[in-house]
C-alpha cells in the first residue's frame, strides 16, 4: 500500500494571490549556528563576533549576522515556495528589523503578492513577501522575492496578476531605527579599519582582493544549516542528469562569501539594514573561487543620529575572476552576484 | 626507548561474558553539537528545532535529536568494543530514556552479554548491552549490539556463550513513558505536515523522495563529532590497501541521513522511542547519494495517553537508487540500511 | 573612482622594532566553537569534553582546548603580521595562562621584537611576541613567533635588529600556576588511560597509531573558524599558479590533528601549559593522511603540588607515513611537524 504522505512541493497551480503560508519548523538559533557561520565564511565583523563590542553598541549580546538571519528565514520558505523553482529571479524591499540573538526562535510567514504565467505555458513567476518573526512576533526581516516555478500541467489555466509596483530601492528614511545600533563608542582599532562614514564617497569602488574556493561539503553544510531543502543543492545522482551536470550552490552562500570578503575595505559597515535588490547573475559550482568588489551607490544620514550613517552598497561577486578591474555583469563573464543593500557605518 | 602506552584496541580474546566496560570521555553536549547535527543532515523536526515548540510539548528545552544521542553513546563504546571490528552486525532492544538537553553530560557503560567464535577461527561475535547515562545517572538510551571482532591469535581458545534470547522487537507497552512528550498542544502547521497517528495505516509505504550526496568531509566531521574513532572511517592511507580501497562511512551517518529525509512524509513522527533492530545491508562511500523510504509495520496506543500514539516504522535507505518502487534488501541492489523503530506521533 | 580602503597587508617595510599592534576583531568564544573543534579533530581529552570532569578538577566549566585558544589568538595576528608571509619559521616562549571558557571574549596584541633583512634583499624575518587576553585583560597565552615576510620594494633600506636571546625552552618552574588544574580527583577510568606522571619515563617514545586524512573543506572550515585570513589556505584560483599548485593547509591544523591523535598514549596529558618551540617541517595538502608520535623529553615536578606533574613532550607529525619506527625530521621524508611542549599530567 502506497501512501501519499510525502510532498513534491507546490507548482504554479498551487499558488493564488493573497494566499498566506505559515512556514514549518520554527528554529531556535544558537551560538552553535554562529560558530558554524564563522567557519563557513570566516566573517570578521566585530559587532557579530564580540559580545563586548556589541554591548558597547547598546545591544544585549552580539547579534547574529544579518545574512545568517536572511538564510534561515529564506530556508523556511523553500519547501512551500521554491522546491520546484527553476530560478530565483530577484529581491526587493528587504528590511532587517529587530536584532536576532542566540536563543531567539525564528519562524517565517509568506504572502503571495503576484503571479504571472510565462508565455511558454510551462512556467510562471510567483512573487511573495516573506517575513521572519521572533518569539515575540517582532519582525526580524521582510523582503519580496520572485521566483520562476514550474507548472504541474501545461494545460492548466493560471489566474493571477503582477504585484503592486515594487520600490526601486528601500528609501533611507524608511530604515528601521532599531536596526541601527549605537555607534557612539565604536572602536575602530578593534573593528579592523579606520574608515568612517565620512571617509566613503559616492562612486567609490573597493576591491575586496581575496578569493575563496568553495567545496561541495561546505555549501551543503551551509544550506542544511539553513534547513533549506531545495533539491538542486544536494542530489548529485539527479543533477548528473540535470542542466549543469552537477549540484548548484545556493545563491545565498555566494552572498555570505562576498559579504565576508568585503570586510577588507568595509570592516566598519558592520550592520546590513536593507536589501534593495539583487540578482544571481550566474550559477556557482564547487571548485570555483569567489571574489568580490563593492561600489558606494549612495550615502544617507539617519534622522536624529550623529553616531551612524548609511552607505548604499552595490556588492558584486565573481567566480574565477579577480576584481581588480571592477567587472560588471553585462560587461564581463564570471560575474555571479549583483546585490544592492544599505549598511550602517559609524560616523 | 619504546613505550606501550598506546592501545590497538580489544580483540576477541580480550572479552568475557559479564565483563563491564566503563567507557572513556564523558561528554557535555551543547547547542554547538545541535547546530552541527543540523548542518550535517538538515533535519527539520520541530520538536528538536524550536525551544518554544518543545516547551509546548512539556519539555524544558528542545531535546537533542535521538540519533545524535545514539551516535554519542555509540561512539564512546567504539575504542573498547569495535576498534578491531570487521562488521557491525545488528541491534536489538534499543530504548530511548529521558530526554537529553544541551548542557547534559553523557557517559556510556557496556556489559558483554555473549561471545561466540566463528568457525573460521579468525573472528568471533561479541554481544554487548550498552547504556548511555546522563549526569544524574538516568538512562538516556540502552541497546544491544553485536559485532564481528578479530581474534588476536587464531590459535587462542575462546570461551563464551550466546546471549539470552533477544526480543524480536521492543513491545509497545514497554516503551519508557518519559520518552514520549505531551502532544496535546502539538501544532501541525509549524511541524510541517497535517498527518496524525490516525492518518497512518499499517502497511502504508512512504517514499521520502529527496536524495542527499555524501562528501568525505561530511562523514568525517560527523563521526569525529561523535568521538567515534573507528579507523576505517578516517584513514585513506590505510584504506587504500583495504577491502574497498576507500574510507567506509559510519553506519550511523546513514541512519541520520535517512531519518532527516524521512521528514517528508513523517514530519510528525518527531520522537524516536525504540530501536527494534537494524542491519547495515551494504557500505556507503563518499560520492554516493542516499535515498530513503519507510513502511508502517505496526501501530500502538500508549496506555493512558490520548495525545500520542506509536508507529512502528521500517526505514530503508538506499544509495544511488531512488525509492519510488520501495526497494527491499533482498530484492534490489543499492539498499544499504534496514532499520526497525518505534516513533511517537500526535493523535 | 577607485578607493584605497582595502589592504593588501603589511610588508617588511611596515614593521619597526618596538611597534605594538592591537589586532582586530575581538571574539567571544562559545560552545559552538568547541563543538566544531571536536568535529574537526575528534579530540577526546576528558578535561575539555566534560563540564563535570572539569569541575572535579576545580575549574568553573570545561576549558577550551589549548590549541583552539592558540589558533584563535594566532588568527587575529595574521592580517597584521603574516598576510604576506612566505613561511612561518618558528615559535618560542609559549605560555598558556588562565583557562578560557565558553563566553570569554578574546583579543590579541603583538609587539615586534626583532627584524632582520635576508641577504637576498627580497624578504626578511619579523619576530613578534603575541599575547592573547580575555575580557578581564588576563593573559590566556603568550608566545614568540618569527615569520619570513616579503619586502614591498627590494630597494628599501630595512633597519632593525634581532630580538633578545629567546629561551631554548620554557623552564618548568616558570609555568603559570593557574594553568594547571587540580588533579587530586582525576578519574583515570573516565579519562581513558591508567598512565600517570610516574608511569612515563624520559626518552619514552609513543606511537599514536591512527591516521587521519584531511579534506579541503575541513581545513578551510577550521582556518575560517579561527578567523585566519592567510590567502594560501583558501584561494585555489591563485594557488594553482603558486609554489605548490594547490592550497596549503594552515600549520596549526596539523598541530591539532596530531594532538587529537596523541590521545592514544597520552590521554592523561590533558592540559598543555607551554609551547617550547616548533617547526613546520614540510607542508600538508588535502588528501594527505596525518600520523603522529611523541617522545618524553623531560619530566618536572610542580612546586607545592603532589596532584600533578609536567611532561615535556616532543610531538612529531607525518604525512602518509605511519610512525611505528618513530621517524625524525632529518632522517625521514614525510615529517611535517616537530613540536616541543609541556603538558600537565595527574600524579
Amino acid at each position: 500500500m502506497t501512501g501519499t504522505k510525502s510532498s513534491s512541493g507546490n507548482f504554479l497551480e498551487d499558488f493564488s494571490v493573497g494566499q498566506v503560508l505559515d512556514h514549518a519548523t520554527p528554529r531556535t538559533v544558537t551560538a552553535g549556528d554562529v560558530a558554524l557561520y564563522t567557519a563557513l565564511y570566516g566573517s570578521r565583523f566585530a559587532l557579530q563576533s564580540s559580545e563586548i563590542f556589541a554591548q558597547a553598541c547598546g545591544l544585549h549580546q552580539a547579534p547574529l549576522d544579518d545574512w545568517l538571519v536572511f538564510h534561515i528565514v529564506f530556508g523556511k520558505t523553500v519547501p512551500d515556495i521554491s522546491l520546484n523553482a527553476v530560478a530565483n529571479l530577484g529581491y526587493a524591499e528587504g528590511r532587517f528589523g529587530v536584532p536576532v540573538y542566540a536563543g531567539d526562535t525564528l519562524r517565517a510567514v509568506s504572502e503571495v503578492i503576484g503571479i504571472k504565467e510565462n508565455s511558454n505555458g510551462k512556467t510562471g513567476v510567483v512573487y511573495v513577501r516573506a517575513r521572519g518573526l521572533n518569539q515575540n512576533s517582532q519582525e526580524v526581516l521582510s523582503y519580496v522575492r520572485w521566483v520562476m516555478v514550474r507548472k504541474h500541467d501545461a494545460a492548466s489555466v493560471i489566474t493571477g496578476h503582477l504585484p503592486p509596483d515594487l520600490e526601486s530601492h528601500v528609501s533611507a528614511d524608511s530604515i528601521h531605527a532599531n536596526a541601527v545600533p549605537n555607534f557612539s563608542n565604536f572602536d575602530v582599532t578593534l573593528s579592523g579599519e579606520p574608515h568612517r562614514w565620512g571617509d566613503y564617497a559616492v562612486g567609490e569602488q573597493i576591491d575586496h582582493m581575496d578569493g575563496m574556493t568553495v567545496e561541495e561539503a561546505e555549501h551543503q553544510l551551509a544550506t542544511r544549516l539553513y534547513q533549506n531543502t531545495a533539491r538542486v543543492h544536494f542530489n548529485q545522482f539527479a543533477e548528473a542528469q540535470g542542466r549543469f551536470g552537477k549540484r548548484l550552490i545556493y545563491g545565498g552562500h555566494v552572498i555570505s562569501l562576498a559579504r565576508a570578503l568585503s570586510f577588507n575595505g568595509l570592516a566598519n559597515a558592520v550592520k546590513v539594514v536593507a536589501l534593495n535588490g539583487g540578482r544571481h547573475v550566474a550559477p556557482l559550482f564547487a571548485g570555483d573561487t569567489v571574489f568580490a568588489w563593492s561600489e558606494v551607490l549612495d550615502k544617507a544620514e539617519i534622522a536624529g543620529r550623529d553616531d551612524a550613517g548609511l552607505l548604499r552598497l552595490r556588492m558584486i561577486a565573481t567566480k574565477d575572476l579577480p576584481c581588480t578591474t571592477f567587472p560588471l555583469p553585462d560587461e564581463a563573464d564570471g560575474v555571479i552576484l549583483d546585490l544592492d543593500m544599505w549598511a550602517a557605518v559609524p560616523r
